[in-house]
């Protein structure tokens, strides 16, 4: 084989990381596709760090140790993620959006692969360190998002059921309380999660977490441990559930005497770097 | 601003082209964003081509006329596509997957990112010049691969429930029979898809087409074209559905007296070249 230039090299790299996020690759594997020293890579390496970071385009990052090499995590500045969040709060305040009840018309936007992926690197972000062992959603609208979410951290997506299916294996069910007075099922297989693990719980949608408390308790009943929660949309005034952690990219209040939600983002992403 | 050197100018556009699948990306963006004229963009843009091929790391094309562009598509060689597939075989013909009652358990696999994003881009390779406008699935376990799908063809993901929801506006419910004798219904928000549209519809599983037939009656309703079906897995010996091109990665079959099925890829995923 001849010798490959670097810019074909920085090109095949670039595209391998892009497919991996938050996988750690080892030097040794560009070394061997391309018959290079280490030092050769580094130095390609090093030029892609540079460039993602110059443009905003995510992290690079060399992790050093025994298990060590390049590490891409789809992670943007806290300008363009703000930014990202304002657009989706403007199109979620048009009018036309509220539905009789006072429920907002959402299903379009979260089942927009281009956005709820930007909207799963986002939530990912605050847990990229957190040794998140899978991502937990209950059926059915937040299950893109946390697709998305799984996929940035590298890690399984675990589906809650309101039922238990034949085809999923032994489960086991809980019943826990809607918010709304009533009393709901949620089932998950056996064989889906292990003891010991820690969980990431993504949902869409979150108003009194109802659902999101029966979560945190079928995982109990499974030994997980749940590091935090993450919501596309949350109800403003839940800073803590169970006193884990809440990220949702948006609050939303609803108006005094008016079937009408304002949304706004939250402040975590509010925040300055 | 200094002159962006190639290497980097590579590394970015590489990267964007990976955020942005199947989008059509002028050559004036990249000439903005690097201060320079199109025949240096051109250059940059055959080297992308050439690197990405050479390598099976999907395709990087240049789409010409007044909306032209460049374009990538996450779309591997038939070889790396049928090895994926063989893979995804031998898991699924482990003993410990069957379910009493001759089930197969797979909810693991299809809510593994890395494993139905490569799902997704194959299902949609067949489609990526169909015209479609929208990924349509039915809840719950195929959402992930369907998610993957529909953003590797840069269209919505449409999701069919069983139950119309009050969050989701106006709906259309339609009752159809589920193949077993029974009778299920489908619902589908009024505004979630418009007459006059390209739909493909993508699920894991089909064994005896109910739900893939009313998805189509479904479609009808709304004066919608279903271009063709893609799955998981289906039953062996369907290889078309109400006279549609049906694509799935693998098919099964029972093997007779047993509570065994034995899983292969379609011949689609197998044909050379």
């Amino acid at each position: 084989m001849d010798k490959v230039k670097r810019v074909e090299r920085v090109i095949v790299m670039m595209r391998v990381l892009c497919g991996m996020p938050n996988q750690i690759i080892p030097y040794s594997r560009f070394c061997e596709m391309f018959q290079l020293a280490k030092s050769s890579v580094s130095e390609d390496v090093a030029m892609i760090e540079r460039a993602v970071k110059t443009w905003d385009l995510g992290e690079v990052e060399t992790v050093t140790g025994a298990a060590g090499g390049v590490r891409f995590r789809p992670r943007g500045s806290k300008s363009a993620t703000l930014s990202f969040v304002q657009t989706l709060c403007e199109q979620l305040n048009a009018p036309e959006r509220m539905l009789p009840g006072g429920y907002l018309y959402l299903s379009d936007l979260l089942a927009e692969p281009k956005l709820v992926r930007r909207m799963g690197d986002i939530l990912a972000g605050p847990y990229f360190d957190q040794g998140i062992d899978f991502v937990l959603t209950m059926e059915t609208k937040g299950i893109p998002v946390a697709t998305m979410t799984a996929e940035a951290l590298h890690v399984p997506l675990v589906i809650a059921r309101r039922a238990s299916k034949v085809y999923e294996g032994s489960a086991v069910n809980i019943n826990f309380p809607d918010g709304k007075g009533g009393i709901e099922t949620m089932s998950l297989a056996r064989r889906a999660v292990k003891s010991g693990q820690r969980a990431l719980i993504v949902d869409d949608f979150m108003r009194r977490g109802g659902t999101a408390r029966g979560m945190i308790a079928l995982m109990a009943e499974f030994g997980v441990c749940v590091a935090g929660l993450a919501f596309v949309l949350a109800q403003d005034g839940e800073a803590l559930i169970a006193d884990l952690p809440v990220h949702p990219l948006m609050y939303f209040k609803t108006e005094e005497g008016r079937d009408a939600m304002v949304v706004r983002p939250a402040p975590w992403v509010e925040q300055p770097e």
